[in-house]
């Protein structure tokens, strides 16, 4: 089954982008998902053709209008009546890859990338939006946020990898990082390959990647080998994420 | 000064893309910024021009080399020497709204992204590579992510916002997630604009987007709640993001 992917953009020109070439291109060209970029603007109901207002309670930018929005939501709906909506925002939930695995899963996905200040609040409730955040930062826009959960969603679609990657021995997959890789040359500039690579010890050698995938996590991400284990870390080393006031 | 973005890839050709239009795209051709997408394969050191290599130890997927990276780092570095060097990793230290804010103070940046199994992990501490990750998800390569970490820093450069957003009340700007917006109608399906927003008062609105602002980081995003106030939230509800064993 084609795996349908509707994005609602000011900029149905950024799609497919980069994901019209490698993998992602070679599977969208065969048919293993499909792309509709759908233009917000063409849902306007003024003949301006406006999208967006001044903020209630006044602030810089302009908000998207839930009328507007909400007319290209039904639309989308109507071809993919079973795909889940997403709003791309920093308010929303932070994306994992164990909902990208679902939402790979099932019918496909419809797309609403925000522009200005954001939405207005009320389509969220008023239309069943999920909210959806890829990482603590703002974007001009949700169109690279659409582009990269898209990618994260297509790598794992049947036959897009092939056999040479499972794609269950990455990061997060086990709630962990993964572990480090190497590849010839054996020595570069005085660093080697650790040894136990090359002892050709499946046993030992699985058992050192498992290791270094709990050291890693435990020191680079605190937050998640907490989450994986229970326990907390206690880390005066400034390694969990941080945001600052500034 | 121009913001210098020279991005290491398999696939240069996925660039500019999205950024190519509506603000960034603009800021490009104006020369606020300046883009330099360089092909990793024109680094290799044989004549069949290999990039990767099977992983050491065994297992699925092809690795990079950390011969022909550096050599694409080290051509990097000789057009823009005080440039940090930022991979796309998830196994990196998750991207926040405040290291962005220092990039886009900077000269610039040179962004390496992989594909395939990931780097040989001698690159990172070879050629002072900081390993930086957008999102608990894993995606086919690191330009998708490249694009999202550059549109955030080139929305911050000097002229690209113009003076209708400080960009200083968004989400992660505080630590805390923004307030949520409305606009007009005030009366849509129902749904009505909070009274407050309509009130005129500007004391009222202040306090009750601080009010929402917190609340609404409190119950969606425990973690950043706790980092902002240092009080721990006892949350059985599962808001706190997750990564599942599957």
């Amino acid at each position: 089954m084609t795996f349908a992917a509707t994005v609602l953009t000011l900029y149905p020109e950024m799609f497919p982008g980069p994901l019209g070439v490698s993998l992602a291109g070679r599977a969208l060209r065969e048919g293993t998902w499909a792309l509709d970029a759908v233009q917000i603007r063409d849902f306007a109901i003024d003949r301006h053709k406006t999208v967006d207002d001044t903020p209630a309670g006044g602030g810089a930018g302009m908000v998207l209008r839930v009328d507007v929005l909400a007319k290209a939501i039904d639309h989308a709906r109507t071809s993919a009546p079973a795909a889940p909506v997403i709003a791309l925002t920093p308010r929303g939930k932070p994306l994992t890859q164990a909902r990208v695995r679902e939402l790979a899963q099932g019918p496909g996905v419809i797309l609403l990338c925000g522009r200005f200040e954001g939405f207005d609040e009320r389509i969220f409730a008023g239309r069943d939006v999920e909210e959806v955040s890829v990482g603590d930062i703002v974007l001009s826009g949700g169109e690279c946020a659409a582009l990269m959960l898209l990618d994260a969603c297509i790598r794992l679609l049947p036959g897009v990898m092939g056999a040479a990657s499972s794609g269950h021995e990455e990061s997060f997959e086990n709630g962990l990082l993964e572990y480090p890789h190497y590849t010839r040359p054996a020595e570069w500039e005085g660093r080697t390959i650790p040894e136990v690579l090359r002892s050709g010890d499946h046993a030992k050698i699985a058992a050192w990647r498992k290791s270094q995938s709990e050291i890693d996590t435990r020191l680079r991400r605190p937050d998640l080998w907490e989450r994986h284990t229970g326990v907390r870390v206690q880390s005066a080393s400034g390694a969990q994420r941080e945001v600052q006031d500034d």
